[in-house]
């Protein structure tokens, strides 16, 4: 059968192809999961082969279908799915599965490897991004495609396991697809009954396809997920609904290992050479590892096939450009891998910066953001703002935002009560391209999306979080309620850029720089309440920008006083009572950590100068403050829980207050004099 | 009906007591949620007065019904409830509704109000406590209950709302519900048909009543929440059901007041005085604010009713006590409100140290952790451990392990690949009483279970996390499984204490203070790969449990290497490289920050000496450690996403090696020396 001949391998054969790729390349690695993609391989010959459109030669063509392998612990599949139909993936890369520095990572990675759509590993979210690309291609679809174009209109596929289904978030994100109505949203679940602890049955009970169906999903049930035939069925029924669908494919996981077939055990460890070589024999297969036959390669290749679909795409493209070229120039600035913010986009930034800073008002932030949106929203199309069921608490609508309700279009999407779904649906509308995502809700509940946070990160996506009530300065709704260690601990997570703006000039400036921003997710931190402008003659707007800068200094300055957000104003008033018992104090405020610590070291020293007793103010946690202030220096913040009492009731008992800070940077200074004193007179 | 009269008030009269204090609390406070509680008040009004088995005179008694209110921002419901039925919360207390300390607060808070059973309003985590609370009486039946001895026998009850249903959690919750057999757990479903952004159609349109049927619950659908007949006949059904029970309750938010109801608006915003007026004429409630008229007080009182079950539970508990006297004193031990630990626990845990101590093995801390366990298991009954479907990776069965399996019992819990479920679970298990919970995951998934964490620590609970494969030296499987800022960020929320053991003995004592530990949660963050014994003549076992200690040092010492977890070793290395270059070096483990931060300041100063230069050494996020070594010290550690490769070659790749630590070591020595002569110089 694989023996170089004229007539075609048979679809088993090259299922067979991708399940010895894999579990060769898991042995050569001696770490990774051939359980998967032997179970899958037959379901993903049956899509990759005859239904999935895409074009190897450009995996950024905008119009191909998405796929997306959610239990991307099957990576391998993904792999060898890739280097077969001709993506630039070289059986080199296969060899190197799992080493450093090569294209074939443990999990597949954005970015390292051609043809992958997105991060998966963490369960769950795989099948939530697809939920966002889905939507995304719905929305673009309706505001591009015109009478006799076509321009957009392509699937999102995904694959998942019983882990994924598991996961909170699946329900989260399942619930809005049903919601949505996203009928070219094809998931495949592969229904093996084992997960890593074993047979399902005993933590895993559900009746799958009857949720998916309290979902408004329609599920085809029972599928044989290692009949071609009734693979092709499927689809084809998948392809006529007019809702998201479910096919659940009853596989063997491992299948083809004879002896390791349908355990746990196959799951997550190398088969071993000689099951290997059982399975080669079982499945008839002959060659050695890594050589492919070249029957098999040209079964597979996708290129020619795909240089035809996406040759024909761009014909209707420039059929489309030539009858609307402003929309055609939209779209391809809109869905280029790093798109430039339009002019207007630009403008209204500036204008917004430039407004807040004259117009010195006593604000809250969230209600700053919201004058931002509304600037930007008019000449910014791609927003696709949203809220996790705090839209008029997070402020994140504007006058002119339309409600994506149901099974509608619109540019503000209401996501209920689902922080993670948020995050990791609007990870998926930034992976699809079109669309700037945005999404609000309080910062303590920053808790529940936190690993789509990280995920945004780790793909660098320019998602925005607006995560309002950023304090105790909520007030009454207590410490379920109250960020204490939520804006130190998103700052840990690398490459999140954390604001904390002070005022609405911050707020407007954080805003800018959220939306230039091509290589990672920004989280602006708003406050509930009224924040006084910071007002000062220094230009500000380019030294927000900068992460921390010099808000007040003078020429004889005995301390420093570092602040971030609602607590700038502290510091300022902190100063005024200094200033009034003969001590003068520089003022820095420290609207994002994160940049400052991207700025030259001059900066930086220049900023925070270390011979100058120096003393922060937030309320949260005080541990990253040290680096900053030094050993000798004083934190003033929140290590503790919150409570439930009036906003001002509560940062009296924190003791975030002038005098409070007063009187700390005070001892700081009594005791660098008294240092000083001593260094005089020991010379 | 109000007038005081002999006849007994109507029950709707009844509810509307409740309703009037929500709505007049809420007034008082200028902040809250009247909605719920007057949407929810017919419901109450059935279960509380009508179903309920508790005694307000002793909230502590151990087969109470549990009450928990999953959509915690109703709270004025509870309070009410509590006031009502004879619990200690005078009216006074209700006046203070939201005010700073308070036994009212924002959101109920597990032990700030008696009746309270658990913290809420982070939506879904009330109902995913019920299951636990649900399944700790089961297990607890199954374990203590003789036959003619029903010692233990309470229904859970919980309410909840939109909000909790849309959260992933709510999902990984009631699929576990399902998959055990809860029968004793009964939830009422508050179907009002609005969230905070409206009318939920747009945003939810899930067929909740088919999706809890596909986890195998009884639905009693459409329920008129307004009508106590009908609530009668619904909790009768559900009591008689084998299976977890959701009553579907269709009610009106905010009920009684005329231009409120049914409106988003009436959730979270005061009714304001003329509303409230209104609402009083159409309820035809007569009396001022916080004034209860006695025929209602009578009507709502429990304390008779209370002190009658209470009292045939004591009696039955007497003949229990006679009958099975050890078993007796075995329960009242594991549910007393501080449980001590057996002397057999105390014992292994003392065994598990020496043990550990003196075999000086190589060994993942995740292995010692499961010989701890294992040493620990026999003679700890109340020891309920489980994992989120990593079981065979994070080690937390040991030889007499009982896997709880579907409708069964046992003493270890495959929760699935459910992290956030799983804390939550585990939270409503501690707050149960009668077992220790502790479960496993990947230290990265801890982002999933995240708030669950949080919340064990907001209330107290002694909870313990076994996050395994700590740090890139898990490998192969890349970024999204390694743990970078993890380690830091658990360390920020305030109350979990995080160890991350660097061999086995620490990882024994970790235990050990883990099990010790009353008054709240730990995370034991354990490695995949072998560690080194660090082995020292120093007596280790209680030094390990001040958090830092001095494992080495010498009498000419010129740097302070500080380390956790796998990289004492890398120090202990280091060290040895700085000798042969004649630098003698301190090394400080730093198995807890959190635990020797509360330790006194002579210890602190003692153990990590500011006179002596500084370095510290652990693979992960840098920020935490500057306040330890003071900025003119150094930290290597990792402030970027991890790789895919095997752990050596990325302990390689991120500079986590002791030619690397020696390097840093020696120039901040040198740095130190050149500063020194600066200073003689001066002299």
């Amino acid at each position: 059968m694989i023996e170089a001949n004229t007539t075609s391998p048979d679809r088993t054969t090259c299922a067979n192809a991708l399940r010895v790729l894999a579990m060769d390349a898991v042995q050569a690695a001696n770490s990774g999961h051939p359980g998967m993609p032997m179970g899958m391989a037959d379901i993903a010959e049956a899509l990759w082969r005859h239904h999935l459109r895409h074009d190897p030669a450009d995996p950024g063509w905008i119009d191909r279908d998405r796929f997306v392998l959610s239990n991307g612990h099957g990576s391998m599949l993904l792999y060898a799915l890739l280097h077969l139909s001709g993506y630039d993936l070289p059986m080199e890369e296969l060899k190197r599965f799992r080493q450093l520095h090569s294209r074939t990572p443990g999990h597949p990675e954005l970015g390292l490897t051609p043809g992958v759509e997105t991060t998966t590993g963490p369960l769950g979210q795989g099948l939530a991004n697809a939920v966002g690309m889905a939507l995304a291609e719905k929305l673009l679809a309706a505001e591009f495609n015109r009478p006799g174009h076509c321009i957009i209109d392509h699937r999102t596929y995904v694959f998942l396991g019983d882990g994924c289904l598991m996961e909170g978030i699946s329900h989260e994100a399942c619930s809005l697809a049903g919601t949505w109505g996203l009928n070219k949203l094809v998931a495949f679940y592969d229904d093996n009954g084992i997960s890593i602890d074993g047979d399902v049955s005993g933590w895993f009970g559900d009746d799958t396809p009857a949720r998916f169906e309290a979902y408004g999903w329609t599920v085809v049930r029972q599928v044989d997920g290692h009949e071609s035939a009734a693979l092709d069925r499927a689809i084809g029924i998948a392809h006529a609904a007019d809702k998201p669908v479910l096919i659940c494919c009853r596989t063997t996981i491992g299948r083809g290992s004879p002896n390791r077939a349908g355990s746990a055990e196959v799951h997550g460890s190398p088969l071993g050479d000689e099951e290997i070589a059982k399975t080669r024999a079982a499945l008839g297969w002959s060659e050695k590892a890594f050589v492919m036959p070249e029957p098999i390669r040209r079964a597979w290749s996708a290129v020619e096939c795909g240089a035809v679909v996406h040759g024909a795409w761009r014909e209707r493209l420039d059929d489309y450009a030539r009858a609307h070229p402003a929309l055609a120039a939209e779209l391809l600035r809109r869905c280029s891998k790093s798109p430039q913010l339009g002019r207007a986009t630009e403008t209204a930034l500036a204008a917004a910066c430039e407004a807040a800073e004259s117009a010195r008002a006593t604000v809250a932030t969230r209600k700053a953001s919201q004058d931002v949106l509304q600037r930007l929203g008019p000449g910014t199309p791609e927003l696709l703002g949203g809220s996790a069921d705090l839209t008029g608490s997070n402020l994140t609508d504007w006058a002119g935002h339309r409600p994506l309700l149901a099974k509608g279009t619109g540019n503000h999407i209401h996501y209920g009560v689902r922080e993670f779904g948020m995050a990791a649906v609007m990870n998926g509308i930034a992976l699809h391209g079109g669309f700037r995502p945005f999404g609000g809700t309080f910062l303590a509940f920053s808790d529940y999306a936190r690993n789509g946070v990280r995920m945004s990160a780790l793909m660098k996506l320019p998602v925005v979080y607006v995560f309002t009530h950023d304090s105790i300065g909520l007030g009454e709704d207590g410490p379920t309620h109250q960020p204490v260690e939520h804006a130190s601990s998103l700052r840990l997570i690398p490459g999140v850029d954390v604001w904390r703006p002070a005022d609405a000039t911050e707020t407007a400036v954080s805003w800018r720089e959220a939306m230039r921003r091509t290589d990672g997710p920004s989280c602006l931190l708003l406050s509930r309440q009224a924040l006084p402008h910071a007002g000062d003659a220094t230009p500000r707007l380019e030294a927000i920008a900068r992460g921390a800068y010099v808000l007040r200094r003078s020429h004889d300055e005995r301390v420093v006083l570092l602040a971030s957000g609602s607590e700038l104003a502290v510091a300022v008033a902190a100063a005024r009572l200094l200033a009034e018992q003969g001590v003068e104090a520089r003022i820095v405020s420290v609207p994002c950590l994160d940049v400052f610590e991207r700025q030259d070291a001059a900066y930086r020293c220049e900023t925070i100068p270390r011979h100058l007793p120096r003393i922060a103010v937030e309320a949260g946690s005080t541990g990253l403050w040290w680096k900053f202030v030094g050993e000798d220096g004083d934190v003033v913040g929140i290590d503790r829980f919150g409570d439930s009492a009036p906003a001002t009731a509560l940062f009296k008992l924190f003791g975030i207050g002038a005098d409070m800070v007063a009187a700390r940077a005070m001892a700081l200074v009594q005791r660098s004099d008294r240092t000083l004193c001593n260094v005089e007179r020991m010379n």
